[in-house]
């Protein structure tokens, strides 16, 4: 994800009248009762400016979604694309991924979305990956047992590393693209905006779906 | 590999003076013995028309290599261009690799190569492929402890398979890539024949090192 300056994103995140979260502790184990019923909860993690995830909850009145992004001149822009929607179903939060286990209860979420996360391509900063096995452990904390993990990236170094991490740590793996939009399954239809541009580029996108053994 | 008719490839096998042997399982257990010493013994399962193991066998003459091939009008290719060449270290076995328990013992090899296996691409024979768990688990029985399986193939939905397969057989994953000659390494330099036109097409080979855990 590219980031722009935006200005004043943080004055700007806290005066929106908006269903967005800044600090994510005061919910631990009650994300429920923000919801206001018991509908599963899918989060994404590292939403970006948020096509994915508002057009995910657009269509799917029933799901509970959290998009989560640890930039604010980012959230900002997914902020922006809501201003004339009040979806129910949605929240953003504005947190650091590393601290998941501080805002969410054990098995409290149902589904996690990873979309093009930074890639991180220096070996050193490899911890840094949002597939890497430290965030894996937080994942697993989390999420409701047969909890899945959806992965789609552009990036082959990111996803070939992600692949070893997830194999390594003791994953199942579900269903595995190495070119997700060139085969003939209706599923992941729902697109990010920079999915978008790299298909119309003519790049293959990577995708895994795999989840925690008992 | 395609397979083109050679006449009477059967009788020339036979007849061949060569490190040729079409049944393998008087040798289980002492395969060692065979080869008049105590060196690593690496399998190559499908090895087509032996490039490869050919390759590998006048490199690295304190290993020895078997090649096993279940079609005689593929292997007779091989032994053909051993015609020339005597080598101590290499073994051409005309064999299916659905029997490799009755041919070999419990930890006797140290290394597998698949390379460039059958796609077999409808789903009602994806046993037949050599990534499948009902072979994985011939090749955990007859490999020793920390003994390599290392497999390459430009077929993508094969690739795609073949990781879900060995995931989910519970592998460790040591390498990955799905662009193995865009890289900077020089490890895997010794190519198939297959893999030689594919390069020159453009096309990427996908490879995996791999292992069974303790």
């Amino acid at each position: 994800m590219r980031r722009r300056n935006v200005k004043n994103a943080d004055q700007r995140i806290k005066d929106a009248s908006l269903n967005v979260i800044t600090e994510g502790k005061e919910h631990k184990g009650s994300w429920s009762k923000l919801f206001g019923n018991d509908n599963p909860i899918h989060l994404e993690i590292g939403m970006g400016k948020g096509d994915f995830i508002i057009e995910h909850a657009k269509t799917n009145p029933n799901i509970n979604y959290i998009g989560l992004e640890k930039f604010p001149s980012v959230l900002i822009q997914a902020a922006d694309k809501l201003n004339d929607t009040h979806l129910d179903n949605l929240y953003l939060l504005l947190v650091d991924a590393a601290t998941l286990d501080e805002i969410f209860d054990n098995h409290e979420i149902d589904k996690i979305y990873l979309n093009f996360s930074d890639p991180w391509p220096k070996a050193r900063h490899a911890k840094r990956r949002l597939t890497s096995s430290s965030f894996l452990k937080h994942y697993e904390k989390i999420l409701k047992k047969d909890g899945l993990v959806e992965f789609k990236t552009d990036n082959r170094p990111l996803f070939e590393y992600s692949i070893i991490s997830m194999n390594n740590y003791g994953m199942e793996f579900l269903d595995l693209s190495f070119d997700l939009h060139n085969r003939n399954i209706d599923e992941y239809i729902i697109k990010t905006e920079y999915e978008k541009k790299f298909i119309a580029k003519g790049n293959p996108i990577y995708f895994i779906q795999t989840k925690f053994k008992k």
